[in-house]
């Protein structure tokens, strides 16, 4: 049994620099056709000299495959200028809170003070993509989130806005309030919840930001993207940490899913019988939302068992170990 | 300034066996009068010659200590002469729902069954102390095990049972609905939330069962502890794992408190000017509860700087390499 799917994208991925750029790149540029590449380096992207640096850096990552790489700049108060030069090359903003996340300080501490930019970027047609989470207790972080998301939505109402790997059941039903909100997500949150983390050993190379949550928030997330709700996109998120970084005393969050994704979205769509959407989903649903044209490439799954590597380098991936029913078996373009 | 506490008790103590028992053991007997030892070893303690043998190797580890171990039986269907026999020796039986916790496995699948020995021990006035969650999504197995405790409450009037190491609001209010019903608590869930394990970096050493709850649950369990409720005791659940259990892809629960619990009782307490109801928290409570009568020994403490070592043996203490307000200077018997 096979399945193919034409041109998938990943709308929000870790690439990293450096060496590490160089050993994960690969494993999203083989799969996909194109994918959104986060600014939250140690030095986030947040210039037109930083944004040729990173693209220049990424394109020689992955210049052996058919992969387009959609840069984002670190959400910072842009003038005009500065954004309509940034435009041709990026494919949105990126808006984090401050401190929330990994190489997240420095983000954004008063949201009142970024609607200056968020007019240039409505006007320019450039998207806004956000990681959505207070300040607060951690599971209610997201939730906590959402009135921002509402208010910017009806402030901006030509804006596109995205909500960036939603996990919540209250984030979905947002989805179908405001018709400039979209969102992605990804292939941990439709899998695991808490307890998955935390509810017999603790499990640090499943823990990630925002973290899982609850069972009836995983269903949610699985019922939008199993039916392809036209408003979500995939996006992994796959947030490559070394090892050290992860089995220590203070465990980065991160879940490295990029080698493991097409396979395991074709075993989870399989079982809900589902896969006649998974092409919307990873895919058609996000080249209608940004208009992207992504390289042409075809990916064909076969249904037959793949043992996950046990790491790549010193990173652990997702199912480390674990033998998956369907793997990819040809990667060729059209 | 000084702080004098007259025979401390931790009523819920991890002291393990072997190496790890004799590394342990000496933490807790210098510091407290007296302990309830929990049987989950890897071998339960689960007859009269698990006992005898738990017994002496406790004894052993503690000899340079005026210690009173209160040890306890692993609950299982046992007749009435073994549980007569044991009475002289024991303090309670433990039961924990199968495979809830650390060397849980083999521990009580139905409820239903345990009736027979319950009426026993109600009989012969062996207390009963329970690992109380249920199978459920990690955040609600303590609420979801409340009702049973309402049940057994109920159905054993005479029965004296100990919800062990409570971490919610809800349990906290359960106290007072049942005039045979008691709690422990530890030192962590009063100091902790989820947030403090998982909202930032992940902190394997912060991961213990039951989880952290949240915010509110913390409040109210500062609360009963802090106006020392008369049906409420102190116990750690110290429960030490060695670094590679730890730091690893599969962390164990478990925090080890033991040698800093009366430093950070005391600045709890002061920092809640509750400071005249650390005794009865951290001792008398557990005397008119249990009927108890344990050494005489007086512990001072002083508001001197105190650095917490960053291991003792393999194993990382809680607030490892912090440095804490007060600290114990002298252990005196009277």
């Amino acid at each position: 049994m096979e399945l193919q799917l034409t041109s998938p994208l990943d709308m929000h991925l870790h690439l990293r620099e450096g060496a590490m750029l160089d050993l994960v790149a690969a494993l999203s540029a083989r799969d996909f056709a194109g994918a959104v590449v986060m600014p939250n380096l140690v030095q986030p992207v947040d210039s037109l000299e930083r944004l040729a640096y990173y693209g220049a850096a990424v394109e020689a990552a992955t210049s052996n495959y058919t992969f387009a790489p959609y840069l984002t700049l670190f959400f910072r108060a842009y003038d005009e200028a500065t954004l309509a030069a940034a435009r041709p090359q990026i494919i949105g903003l990126k808006l984090y809170p401050d401190g929330v996340t990994t190489n997240s300080a420095g983000g954004v501490r008063d949201l009142g003070e970024i609607e200056p930019t968020l007019t240039i970027m409505e006007r320019l047609g450039i998207p806004l993509l956000v990681h959505g989470e207070s300040h607060g207790f951690v599971l209610d972080r997201e939730v906590e989130f959402l009135s921002v998301y509402a208010r910017l939505a009806r402030r901006f109402p030509s804006l596109t806005i995205v909500m960036e790997h939603i996990t919540t059941a209250a984030a979905v039903a947002l989805l179908d309030e405001y018709p400039n909100l979209y969102a992605t997500v990804t292939l941990h949150h439709l899998l695991i919840t808490l307890d998955d983390l935390a509810g017999g050993l603790l499990q640090p190379h499943l823990f990630c930001k925002p973290i899982a949550k609850r069972p009836e928030d995983r269903a949610a997330l699985r019922s939008a993207a199993l039916r392809a709700h036209p408003k979500l996109m995939f996006g992994s998120d796959s947030a490559p940490h070394p090892l050290s970084r992860k089995e220590s005393s203070g465990c980065a969050a991160g879940v490295f899913t990029a080698p493991v994704i097409l396979p395991l979205l074709a075993e989870l769509f399989e079982r809900h019988d589902a896969l006649p959407q998974l092409q919307a989903f990873v895919s058609d649903n996000a080249r209608a939302i940004y208009g992207v044209r992504p390289p042409a490439k075809t990916i064909t799954l076969a249904r037959t068992p793949w043992a996950v590597p046990a790491s790549y380098g010193d990173v652990v991936p997702f199912f480390a170990g674990q033998t998956l029913p369907w793997q990819v078996v040809t990667r060729s373009n059209d």
